[in-house]
């Protein structure tokens, strides 16, 4: 050795430390152990739901059979009937329902919404939904003058002496240079979650809260309130961006605006209802769960069909796909379809509960409640133990999703999983192209003819073969 | 340096070759050189596409208020004259029209074609639409027994024997289990381009051909077919796919099926036409051309909204966005309406002949013709020493488009731009997603409504932040 020329020295030290530096890489992809089988299964998977998937031809009977189905709707009642029926001829290991007592909120007659006594306008109507939760106006309904607010900044100066006896329009839009809708949501939802009450510390009487969407037009979006009960609960009804860019231009241009509003909505006692449940029981781990799901309630409009009607139809595909694939999973793997995600999370919480009380550990947990649209990838979510220590395995896993457009983040999973957290799974919510699931959610016009057959038997593949990949290399 | 230990030789070497390695590593990246100030404009364009972007309500005008503007009709003429004063108002360093001569086909009356005599059905219209550049059938119409064909193969084995004085049903699907669809289409329209001079030659006197499509529904979809001057031309009409399978099953159960055919369309004299130019002229190498454009013309059917509507206005956007972004170019960048793309690529030819002849370098162009869906990115095409040497260099600008979710490929770029690859430029082809294309392509069903607001100015955008990245690095 010691007669080497210093040149060859060189070599073979920079030789050794590439070896070194490229087995360091190599064996990041080594744990995943991806292999060329993995992507087999996956091509097979895709194949299959895109020649013979189910989740189409079953989002069209629950959404044009069914439709909507509110918690404690008949619709509901006959959504957790049929999707029973559609499991059980699945030939699974089981099938059942999960009981679960849910909110029963009525919207009651169609609302009454109009400004009054415009100079330039009159009176008209605004296209208007009361929020979900929200207490009725009573039969005579409400009428006073209208303040609006950008900000939670601007309502607190208002404060009492601008805002007593008013009824404040909340008129922030969704920011629209997002680019993952998602995330302008997120940034605009506060005014329906909380703006009723806020506004009801200052003593105004009702109020109205612009579309949380993007899209101008003149769809009204309904969604949840949450009262506080430190306050009284005044109704609070969304009106169309049209209908509110109309409102802001009259009050900017008349200086002042009266509305009327009516509404009939009422809470009913607490109705009894179900998860819907099946699973292919594993053969190694019978006893640790891989569940993949979507809600099964929606909205009282529309078909809920991308929300969430989508979600537990590609969920039920997940299940038959790996049956169709030949594939025997070793952990069990359970479409769980919850109740009651869009208005008090009771499925998801009475889910995880069972599972606690049971000792079922859930590996993981797939969500899809973004919509049914052309899949662009997964995010990941955990216990922070968790998902620190697991993230970067599953990204090693990620190349096998690339000839299908999908990749993975860090970020949010889904509302109905978000209860087994503590139990120290994987979460994991499918993230489909977010450009225009708001123009849809919670609207009538969230039609069955929205959904693109191709986009929805894609996701279902997606979610298949995530499941395959948690089910075969376990966390 | 001799009385180091072994150790601490190997420690130095190591962290030498390291450096070498990361070195060129970084090298690589510098090649593209993309910096902070490249990712604050590109968010400052795509800002600026989604809060005041003009693609959507061109397309809006382009679509209800022109509609279908096949080349030599009076639609295409009022395109050419709208687009350009459009054009005309953004105060751009040039603008004009580049006569080219079209084609100029007419449809003539609605297609009539009937199934005659089935026992099962009896006598039942199928949605038709003649192919683009067929012949009519004469004012009675023809009528004959229809041979169903899979294959080219299946077609040769039928010989004249099995084909002569029939009209001939090419019923092979697109394959469903391609993920980009642009690659199931490429595998099927071979029956639509010489599906009717591959059967002429046999002796048939039609075709009828399964519309080029994914979707299970009744729209024909139209687009030409390339006779072969050698043999008779005869009429071709695509037919919805639920009347060929219709038609296929009845073949199945009857053993045999007559169908009536009448077509009026014809070819007219060359009509003139032009291509719509305007550009902004760069400040250092205005010889220099950045091109970036789509196709003005339309089947004669529906709006043509995404096919190409909708790659025409986002090319107008482009330099509409990239002034209001501040952005002086370094070379001349031009936005090019190419004219009869669908049914001769006149405009395509005229366009890099002129360019040929004025000497006019196109450092690039850039197609926008799959439709106004969500951006997934761009593929790279050129001649080969182009593509082969700058490909690398352009994957070093990839990660800036990471927030908005697009990658690069190489791959087709465009019709119409593939004439100036002779030029030795670097051509791109705009790749949104294309699930949802074909549903629609060369239908009465590509409507303006099928578009979407933001994923036509994330389109706009992401050729917009292209054009620049080329614009300031070159080639």
């Amino acid at each position: 050795m010691k007669n080497m020329a210093p040149a060859f020295k060189f070599l073979q030290c920079f030789t050794l430390t590439l070896i070194v530096v490229f087995t360091l890489q190599q064996q990041t992809y080594a744990q995943g152990a991806a292999t060329d089988s993995d992507a087999a299964l996956i091509r097979k998977i895709y194949d299959r739901a895109l020649t013979d998937g189910r989740c189409y031809p079953w989002l069209e009977h629950l959404s044009l059979n069914i439709g909507h189905r509110l918690s404690g709707s008949t619709g509901a009642e006959k959504a957790v009937a049929w999707t029973k029926s559609m499991l059980d001829t699945m030939g699974l290991d089981s099938v059942w329902l999960q009981p679960v007592m849910v909110p029963h909120w009525v919207r009651g007659e169609a609302e009454q919404v109009r400004v009054v006594g415009s100079k330039k306008y009159g009176t008209f109507n605004m296209n208007a939904l009361a929020l979900g939760g929200s207490v009725g106006t009573g039969a005579k309904g409400i009428s006073a003058e209208v303040v609006e607010v950008m900000s939670w900044e601007e309502l607190d100066n208002l404060n009492e002496r601008g805002i007593r006896g008013k009824i404040v329009f909340y008129n922030r839009p969704m920011d629209a240079t997002k680019i993952r809708t998602f995330e302008a949501y997120g940034g605009a939802v506060d005014q329906r979650v909380s703006g009723a009450s806020r506004a009801a510390k200052y003593g105004a009487i009702g109020v109205l809260v612009r579309s949380i969407t993007l899209a101008l037009d003149d769809y009204p979006h309904t969604g949840s309130l949450r009262y506080d009960t430190a306050v009284t609960s005044i109704p609070a009804v969304a009106i169309s961006t049209l209908a509110a860019e109309k409102l802001s231009g009259l009050l900017k241009d008349e200086g002042k605006a009266t509305v009327f509003m009516k509404t009939g909505c009422q809470m009913l006692p607490e109705a009894p209802s179900f998860n819907v449940i099946g699973e292919i029981r594993g053969t190694e781990r019978p006893g640790d769960v891989i569940a993949v799901g979507g809600h099964l309630d929606s909205w009282d409009v529309g078909h809920g069909a991308h929300d969430d009607g989508a979600g537990c139809t590609q969920s039920m595909d997940v299940l038959r796909i790996l049956q169709r694939a030949g594939y025997r999973p070793r952990h069990t793997i359970r479409c769980v379809l919850f109740m009651n995600e869009e208005n008090g999370l009771r499925g998801g919480r009475q889910y995880a509960a069972e599972a606690e009380r049971k000792g079922e550990y859930h590996l993981a947990a797939v969500e899809s409640d973004a919509g049914g649209f052309t899949p662009r990838g997964f995010s990941f979510d955990g216990d922070e133990a968790v998902i620190d220590k697991f993230f970067e395995k599953i990204q090693t896993l990620e190349p096998l999703f690339k000839p299908y457009g999908l990749t993975f983040t860090r970020g949010g999973s889904g509302a109905d999983i978000g209860p087994l957290k503590g139990m120290k799974g994987l979460l994991s919510g499918y993230s489909p192209d977010s450009q225009r699931y708001f123009d849809l959610h919670h609207t009538a016009a969230d039609t069955f003819d929205k959904v693109n057959k191709r986009e929805l038997e894609l996701g279902a593949a997606s979610m298949a073969a995530l499941v395959y990949l948690l089910d075969k290399y376990g966390l």
